[in-house]
């Protein structure tokens, strides 16, 4: 936690102050669910045509609110470095520099999703979500091998697809990336026979063993991931408790104490 | 466990035995299934129509037979905040109240709905149905965190699934509510590519993007709120049995004895 | 294990020698995969008709050998009620007998599906497959309560659903039980939003209720079903292990250790 | 790890040396993804037909280097059966030799395929991942009887099936190969109510018995077959570290140590 060191300014404690408070998370929290309400109602058809001028408005003064607030954010920490060590920092900085840098552009589409990221900040600001979501990207990076593993299927299944059915099928297996995303399609089991594997199948029987053969080992490898999450989750949960250890510590204690016993004991012959 | 207090007049704990004893639930349960069979037998064609007035009667006998269990149950009680306490005798009391409230009503739908919706009250009279129905609904609150950002997620992806394929698919993507819809469709994994992406991609080649980002992000949550109730369940088995506690206790109980021992053998020294 | 008493024939105790030998189930199991095949090539278009009566003279000739395999099996039994302990001796006994009873009939196609049903014997012949079946099926009494409740909620969505939707989707909600087959395939996901709900949407378009509510509720529980299932495969796991009991075994004996050097301890102060 | 021995030619231990060596695996790795890179453009339409010559030098060239890689490594073993003895170098020899083999012939289509398949040597040259499809494959025996017993069903079914609906719906259950790929699809629950069952029921009424019992039947058992494979992970787990197995080691230790003071105290008494 930060404290207010010696050659710290006073106001940079007291806008820490303020900064970890919880009325100015509460603030900040209500704006952006002032934002989602606002792009909410974007969409519907007319609104935004008839009013952009206000909406244009809207944003502006939303854009400048988060900007300030994360200039204060930014100007709470002891120095730039311990701002940008997180990532959740470097999410609000980037979402909110993109709306300056965009601002003047035409791309207005871009703009319009850009609003609409902001509402993710939901997520940056309240802590337990935070806690959620990094312990949902802290899962990744143990599955790194079988992520791997899995994109090596998907290539070598792809270039086959392709070879095989471009011909037959190519609004499915027309190039290589058209192949990957089928085979997306397929591990989803999303209509992999009727729409997929049949049609090709009736011009080229032997096509079955393709798609049987994907589904088998696509499923079987992205059940195994799953179960990779869920080890290591159950794993997690034991390690927060770990009562094996306590014991172990235990065991340990009583071991000594029976040594000093014993040591006592042949003290005591030693003096007879 | 209510028992019988000295204040409390006879015939409350008379009919407390009464409405505690299993014949009486035995009978309620018969009502309730008999109630079952009617609403099933009212749905085949002509039946209703022909015989309103005859199934108009017993739904009224059926209410009052209803009327008059909860009313004793209430009456059992020592107070009525007792009887509110419990979610099931609420359930109980409302299905009741507006069966009776809509009763002179013209909306027969309504009416008829009310009358199905009694047979869940099959649940609220057999205890092991009410436990694990229970059980069931207290894993929710532990999922709180992981459902507010399954909503963030569907939100975000909602506004912007609008506003990209509003024209495009406007059967799926033509309001706000209809991507919401949409999205819970995708995220089951039912025709999520063969009805929805693939005819947007013939005009769209790159929501495909969309489509690929929000089912790998969809199914990740949905799949760690799963194992968020798996994980919980699992620790409750385990804090059911907990024999590590035990053998924590144990060992304490060895290192006093030892302790014990110990402070023994000085003492005989310090005589010495 | 049936051993050999002293009032029992001698001839008994030589028969289940034979019947319970490596070759004699090898053989058993022999006939059950020549039966398996037979039916296999039947379903060949034109060979079944063609050699009805090649079939007819196979299919006599396997039934036989089955109804001397049970007969010799039975005739090895102590008595008959330890024969039809076992509810696969049943199901060998039924299967045999109702080929028995089904011969001279006409209903062609049962005493295929029987023929057929025979294969299944493999399980039953095979120790480590019964042993498997055995477990798959002793899980689900555990489930009762759950699937009760599946049961319950099933027939209210099915009332309700018939109800409402019975005019416009006929061929889905035309009757109670067409309802329930209909909930069945939603349950299982399948076509559940392209083919049900989007097609009754049209006509009404609050039926999206109806479905999400559905579809929540109904996974929910399959859901919670399936976690019953694992969760009581784990307890079973780790019942088989049980190290802490072991520990704690351990741990007692350590403490009578100590008590007894205690007390001896103890009994030479005495002594001084 | 293999050492140099004494009867060993200096070359076998230096040679030994370079195949172990990072920048030897690095080396081949990159040729690996170079030919995964030559696989995947070969697919796009005209490059492969405009181009033969080139691809078939690069090809050539590829296969050679793979080659010599293999006889290095082979050269660098003590014995051909220490080379053989993994499976992993089975698969990089036959899919190299294949290479060789089919190299003079017309069958276009098989060449190119294998040569797609070496990409699957990226696990082979990976230690992490061919660890991680070592651990995959290994789950598959333990689930021996599961599989058996689904073998079983699924030829029960498809048997059925076909005599049913052989008529009915010839492009389902046309003959006994088409009824196994219809049930593989039906356990996948791809399509089958809104195509495979509900036209079938047009004419059968009854059919839907035989599809929701397979549904039941077969989705219960492959649920089982990864339950299988979820206790047998999770229990792997928990044998890598059985923080109990430690326990209980040290409660034994401790037991020898009071035993040994016992025998002390015994001692000292028996002196006096």
């Amino acid at each position: 936690m930060p404290t207010s060191t010696r050659n710290e300014p006073v106001w940079k404690s007291r806008l820490r102050k303020i900064v970890q408070s919880n009325w100015f998370t509460w603030i900040i929290l209500a704006v952006i669910m002032f934002n989602a309400a606002v792009v909410g109602i974007e969409t519907y058809p007319g609104v935004y045509e008839n009013n952009q001028g206000l909406f244009l408005t809207i944003d502006r003064v939303l854009l400048w609110i988060f900007t300030v607030e994360i200039a204060m954010r930014f100007a709470a920490e002891k120095s730039w470095k311990d701002f940008f060590s997180s990532g959740w920092n470097w999410f609000d900085f980037l979402i909110v520099a993109a709306g300056h840098i965009f601002a003047g552009a035409h791309f207005v589409t871009v703009l319009r999703i850009l609003r609409v990221l902001r509402v993710f900040r939901a997520v940056s600001v309240i802590p337990s979500l935070r806690r959620l979501v990094d312990a949902l990207l802290l899962t990744i990076p143990s599955l790194g091998n079988i992520l791997l593993l899995m994109g090596i299927i998907f290539y070598i299944f792809g270039v086959i697809g392709t070879m095989l059915f471009q011909e037959t099928a190519p609004e499915y297996f027309g190039t290589l990336e058209l192949s990957l995303l089928t085979l997306f399609q397929v591990v989803t089991l999303e209509s992999w026979a009727s729409q997929v594997m049949r049609p090709i199948m009736e011009e080229l029987w032997w096509s079955w063993m393709y798609f049987v053969a994907f589904v088998l080992v696509g499923t079987f490898v992205v059940f195994n991931l799953f179960i990779g999450v869920i080890v290591n989750n159950v794993e997690k949960a034991d390690d927060s408790e770990s009562p094996e250890e306590e014991t172990q510590r235990e065991l340990r204690e009583l071991r000594s104490e029976i040594r000093e016993l014993k040591d006592f004991l042949y003290a005591e012959k030693e003096k007879k």
